[in-house]
C-alpha cells in the first residue's frame, strides 16, 4: 500500500511507453486533504534536473497537492527546453485532475523524473500517461505507483509505519548512484497525521539526515534526488511530540535499507558503524570514508575481512574533523575483533563473510558518539551494469 | 639507470625471500656525496606504517645517506614491535655498510616498506638481504633496485632527466591505491646537482603537488607513501634558478604517468582537465571529483562518453570551493564537444574511446586557471585484483 496506506491519498501507476519494456512508468499521487502540508529535500548536487528546480519552488510554500513522477527519462541536462517540459507537465496534471473534479493549481504540482540524463522526454507519451493516471487514481493505487518509478530497481521499495489512528507510508526508487546529500532516488512519503509545515519540514530533514543521507552505495550523487512528504491530516490526529518524527524516521530507514539491499550488482550490504567518536559528525565522516573506499569494498566482495584497508581509509579523515589516536583503533568484522590497537587482533579466518549482510564496527576510543553508514561491496556486476547501461 | 644515472650514487636490488616468487625484494641506495642533502614527502594518512614514522624523523634534518627499501611486507599496523623492526633494519644497514668501508649513521638511513598490511616482516631474511645488498652496491645498480620495489607492478618505473653536466633520476613503485596526498607508492629520486636543503625541499614539494598528487587511480590513500630526494652534489654544478625544479618535475611527472599506465586492472588512462576555473585549486577540486566517480570510470571502461556523469560529478563540488555556473558547462571527450552549456552537444557517437588514453576537458567558463588529474577506468580486472589480493 505504501503511499496510499494513509487516509486522504489516491494514487496511480500506468504504462505510458517511456520505458521500452512496456512496464509502468508514470505515477501520480494526490493529497485529498483536508490539509495539504508538504516538505521536500532535494539533491545537493549543483547540477540539477529541471524537475528539481521546479519542485523546489513548488514545495517552498509548504503546500503540495499532487506529485507526478516518471521513469524512463531524467529530464536532466536538457536546458531551458527541459524546464518548459516540466512546467507543461505540471499544467497538464492540473488540467487532467480538473476533468475529474479535482481542483489543483499547477503551482502545487511537484514533478519528479528519473532515467537517462541528457535526453528530452517524449512529451506526447508522458502527457497521455498523465491523463491515464488521473483517470485511474485509486485509494489502493500505491503499489502501481511504486512500480512505475522503478528504473534498474529489481523490486519496488515500500514501507508503512502504522500508529494508533494514523500512519506514515512511503515509496522510493533507487539502485545505484546512492550517495550522501540523498541517494540517487525519488521518494514520496504520505501521512494522515495532522502536522504543521514547520514540523513536517524539520521532521523530514532530521529523518533523511540519519537514513537516506547515510546510504552511500557508490559515492555518486545524482541530479534528480527528491524526497517529498505530504500530510493530509485526514486522521484528525496530531501526534504527540516525537511520535510523528519516530514513525517518519522508521519509514525512511526502511526505504533506505531497501535501496541498499537492491543496489546495482551488489553481493553484500555493509553497515559501517563508527563508535566512541567525539561527535556524531566525526563518527559519520569516518564511516563515510570507509564506505567510499573501493579497496575496502572490493575486499568485502572477495569475502576478505581486510581491516588494513578499513583503518587506512579511516586515516584519510583529517584530525580537525575527527580527532582520535591513530594507534588505538579497534576493528570488528561480523563480531570478530580482527584489529586491536591498530594492529593484528583475533584470527581473521574466524570471520564469516558468506552472508549477504556485513557488520563493521570501528571503535575510535575518542568520545561517546557513534554513526552508521550503509554501503555495498564493489563487484563485477556493478562494473558491468555501469559500463553497459547509460544513466 | 634511474637512481644511478646521477653521479655519486650506488645501488643494489637483491632477492631475500620476502616475495614468495623469489623475485628481487630488497633495494639499497647509497649517496656517496660529497654532499648528502635530502628532502622527503610522506603520506598524509594518519594511519602510517612504521617506516614512515622512522623516515620522517631521519629526513627532518635534511640529510639522508642511504635508503633501504623492501617489498613483500608493508610493516604497517604492526605496532611498537614493527617500529623496532624498522629501527633494527636501519642499524643493520649502517653496520653492513661499515663492513664495506662506508661510514653511515643509522640515523641517516631512511627505510621504506611495501606489501601486505598487518604482517610482521621476516627479519632474518630481510637482514640477510641487507647484507647481500650492501655487498652488491654498484654504480649501475639502479635497474635491479627498481625491480626490487615492485609489488603488483607489471613493469618497473624509472625516469631520468639529463641536463648539461648534471641529472635527476628516479624510480617508483605503485599500481593501485593511488590517491592524492601521494599515490600509494614508494619513490626515490637522486641528483648530482648541488642544491641546498631548503631548495631540495621546496622543489620536491612543488613537483609532487603537480605530479604524484594529481594521480588518483582509485581514491585510496596508503599508509606507506614516501618520496625521497637525495642530492650528492657530485657534478659540482649549482643549477640556475628554475632549472633544477623543472628537471625534478619532469622526472616526477614521468614516474607518475608510469604509475597510471600500470594501474591494477586498468584498460584506459584518463586525463581529466578542468579549464577556466577561478583558481588552480578550484580546477583541481573539480577534476578530482570527476576522477573519483565510479560511475564515470565504469562508463569509460564501457567506451561510453557519458558526459552526464561528468557534469554530475562536477556538481558535487561546493560553490565555496569552485565557483561556476552549473548551467554553462562544456565537456569535450577526445576532442568531441559532447556537452554544451550543460546540455546535449555534438553527436556522442563521434567519440572514439577505443584507444588506451582518454582526454576529458571540462570548461567551467569561470576564470583563467586549469588543472589536470589522471585516473584510470574502473574495470572487472580492478575488482578481481582487489578482491582476490590482500594488501
Amino acid at each position: 500500500m505504501s503511499i496510499t496506506a494513509a487516509q486522504g491519498f489516491v494514487a496511480a501507476g500506468v504504462a505510458a511507453g517511456l520505458k521500452s519494456t512496456g512496464a509502468r512508468d508514470v505515477a501520480l499521487v494526490v493529497n485529498e486533504g483536508p490539509e495539504r502540508v508538504a516538505a521536500g529535500v532535494f539533491t545537493s548536487n549543483r547540477v540539477v534536473a529541471a524537475p528539481v528546480t521546479w519542485s523546489r519552488q513548488v514545495v517552498s510554500d509548504g503546500r503540495v497537492d499532487a506529485v507526478i513522477l516518471n521513469s524512463g527519462g531524467a529530464n536532466a541536462a536538457t536546458g531551458p527546453a527541459g524546464f518548459l517540459d516540466t512546467h507543461r507537465t505540471a499544467e497538464h496534471v492540473a488540467a487532467a485532475l480538473a476533468e475529474h473534479g479535482r481542483e489543483v493549481s499547477s503551482g502545487d504540482v511537484a514533478v519528479c523524473s528519473t532515467g537517462l540524463i541528457g535526453v528530452r522526454l517524449p512529451m506526447d507519451r508522458l502527457l497521455a500517461g498523465v491523463d491515464a493516471a488521473a483517470a485511474g487514481l485509486a485509494a489502493d493505487g500505491g503499489d502501481h505507483a511504486a512500480h512505475a518509478i522503478m528504473t534498474t530497481d529489481t523490486v519496488p521499495k515500500q514501507a508503512v509505519a502504522q500508529r494508533a489512528g494514523w500512519s506514515v507510508g512511503g515509496m522510493a526508487k533507487g539502485a545505484g548512484m546512492l550517495a550522501p546529500g540523498l541517494a540517487t532516488m525519488l521518494c514520496v512519503i504520505t501521512t494522515d497525521a495532522s502536522v504543521t509545515v514547520g514540523r513536517a519540514d524539520a521532521a523530514l530533514r532530521a529523518a533523511t539526515r540519519r537514513t537516506f543521507d547515510r546510504v552511500d552505495s557508490d559515492g555518486c550523487m545524482s541530479t534528480n534526488d527528491t524526497v517529498l512528504l505530504l500530510a493530509s491530516g485526514a486522521s484528525g490526529i496530531v501526534p504527540a511530540a516525537g511520535e510523528f518524527e519516530e514513525a517518519l524516521t522508521e519509514v525512511c530507514a526502511a526505504l533506505a535499507r531497501g535501496l541498499v539491499a537492491d543496489a546495482e550488482g551488489a553481493s553484500h550490504e555493509i553497515a559501517v558503524t563508527v563508535t566512541n567518536a567525539t561527535t556524531e559528525d566525526a563518527a559519520e565522516a569516518v564511516a563515510r570514508a570507509i564506505t567510499r573506499s573501493n579497496l575496502f569494498k572490493a575486499a568485502i566482495f572477495g569475502n576478505d575481512p581486510n581491516w588494513g584497508r578499513i583503518i587506512s581509509a579511516a586515516g584519510t579523515v583529517p584530525e580537525s574533523i575527527a580527532p582520535y589516536d591513530a594507534t588505538a583503533l579497534d576493528v570488528t568484522v561480523n563480531g570478530i575483533q580482527v584489529c586491536r590497537a591498530s594492529g593484528v587482533g583475533d584470527d581473521r579466518d574466524l570471520v564469516d563473510l558468506s552472508g549477504r549482510e556485513v557488520r563493521i564496527v570501528l571503535d575510535l576510543h575518542a568520545g561517546g558518539s557513534s554513526a552508521t553508514v550503509w554501503t555495498n561491496d564493489l563487484t563485477h556486476d556493478y562494473v558491468h551494469e555501469n559500463s553497459a547501461y547509460s544513466s
